[in-house]
């Protein structure tokens, strides 16, 4: 096969970023594609880009860190990477062929070449939305699904609180704790969001925060028994609400602190004595100490799609044009359910 | 028997605090006594007081809760009570009889009369010190044991670190870990406690934080891999110093937090983050929650001091007189070693 080029818009760090991020510290160029043949003897695969994940947790690597951080940092000048949905177009791989479908780690941009594909799954859901491969069914699921049933350890009647509720994840832990038999109240930051987490998740109530002048007394109302296990996403002012409501062996399952990505300082937590008194467990987790746990919970999760006992609620960009200011939406709010940007026409 | 009154010096609280406790907030006043001799048809017993503890988590007692705390308020004009160890007088129960030698909880007065003596234990091994029924065979004992063996799960070869490493509960638990194999070090307040933490209990290396400019610094020094498990009894900076030096998969024993016991809004702890990175686990715990090990407890560390394996150091005052200024100094760091009280000659 001859090898041929084609031009490859991408996304690429500008800058490293403090403070709060900006469109600007990113830019869209145009730059040749890879070659759009693996050369012969590798094992590299090339793929087209067809779905590319915006997560918080990016924040982080757009900054420079001397201590390495828990993620690689981004580096300027080169194309930004995060999980994607893919189609291969060559391959030197046994495992994958031309036309396979397939998610992973990829580039912002419209073709990759991936030297390890190991690090690639194969799509084992078609029929369902691919896109949900960045999401419901990709590593934002797989948080929830881990977050919720090993950190939480979830019992029916368990009443549970979780913070930007609506979003990738949270969506997720709400829907599957009410198929535990939980009680659960969301916040999130916009009516909308709200009245989604009400008419299209199940929650049984849910708030706006910026509407709460008085988060404590907020979550009095909503938990007059308190609470017994809270999903942590936002860190901050909530976290130091939370905790004087937390029940008694209350868990604490701290996934993101997306309140905090852009301040130089976080924000002080006064009220952790409480963990002591109320012999609370909080504990971190990062998803990818969850791996092997993917493909049971693929197929559980693709059973409660297809069942409709989960629904899935996307904001999806089109372009790689906009995906600077997809990924910023992040930290403004801006998207309505997990944000994602759609590359190119499958 | 005939009922005989004598009189009973005893420690009352005069008024609840607020911020720092201060001696006059309690009042040692002569009383009458109890009846010498339990009623007729009662199961109570009446017991002398030989030892009682100070300790920390009386601070919280001494302030009025409007919605109740983890422990009971004392009430003003009342005789304050923790635990201690006494002897039988009178006993109108059938597991105790005059001469008996128990702990539990009692009053800090000369004669008590105590209407549940279920909650009293014998004292089993009365050829060590009555007075570590306060301390290392006592509540602070199993405090370190629980938290040391249940909350931290230490392995052999974990980085240990203790705050409050001299006090009641801190000795124990880096001696526990020195038998673990772990590499110790504590933090304590003074040159003389850093000196009796390397000399006398057998820690690896101590410091003393009020000579520390930065504590991130100076957990840098001494743990250049990180902690796996930190000993928390202090909160506030240290816990925000003690965060970014954790270890993955870390954990944190949440015991108390004396630094922020006399302040009205407690420090703002800036570090959580890494409690996701570093997918660290904070879990707090109340030794009443133990209870049922006890005996095995007891049993370990009787035959661990027997043998010399662990060393206690107590600072014990001596009369009733002595009590509030004792107690008081719990919270400016003055006792070294675990502070009680000797109310009587054996």
């Amino acid at each position: 096969m001859a090898a041929t080029t084609v031009s490859n818009k991408r996304v690429i760090l500008k800058r490293y970023v403090t403070g709060f991020p900006s469109e600007e510290d990113m830019e869209v160029v145009t730059a040749e594609a890879p070659l759009m043949a693996v050369p012969a003897g590798s094992e590299a695969v090339v793929v087209k880009n067809l779905y590319i994940s915006c997560d918080p947790y990016m924040r982080n690597r757009m900054t420079h860190h001397e201590v390495p951080s828990y993620v690689a940092d981004y580096v300027p000048g080169e194309v930004l990477t995060n999980y994607g949905v893919m189609t291969v177009i060559s391959s030197g791989h046994p495992d994958f062929k031309a036309g396979d479908l397939v998610w992973g780690i990829t580039g912002w941009e419209e073709y990759t070449m991936i030297d390890n594909p190991e690090s690639l799954s194969k799509i084992n859901h078609p029929d369902l939305p691919l896109s949900y491969y960045t999401g419901v069914l990709g590593l934002p699921g797989l948080t929830a699904y881990a977050g919720f049933f090993e950190i939480c350890k979830p019992k029916k009647g368990d009443y549970v609180f979780i913070s930007a509720a609506s979003g990738a994840v949270g969506q997720i832990v709400g829907q599957l704790a009410k198929i535990t038999g939980c009680y659960v109240i969301g916040s999130a930051g916009s009516d909308e969001k709200v009245n989604l987490l009400k008419t299209k998740f199940g929650f049984d109530d849910a708030f706006n925060y910026k509407k709460e002048l008085d988060l404590d007394a907020a979550l009095k109302r909503y938990f007059p028994k308190g609470i017994d296990i809270y999903f942590e996403n936002v860190g901050g002012a909530t976290l130091d609400a939370v905790l004087p409501n937390m029940r008694l062996r209350g868990r604490i399952a701290a996934c993101g602190m997306i309140s905090q990505y852009n301040l130089d300082n976080p924000d002080g937590v006064h009220n952790l004595f409480y963990i002591v008194t109320k012999r609370l467990r909080m504990e971190g987790f990062l998803v990818f100490d969850y791996n092997e746990m993917y493909h049971r919970f693929e197929e559980e999760m693709a059973a409660y799609l297809k069942e409709g006992k989960i629904i899935y609620v996307e904001d999806v960009v089109v372009g790689l044009d906009a995906a600077p200011a997809a990924l910023i939406g992040l930290f403004t709010g801006r998207n309505v359910g997990k944000q994602l940007v759609a590359v190119s026409q499958e």
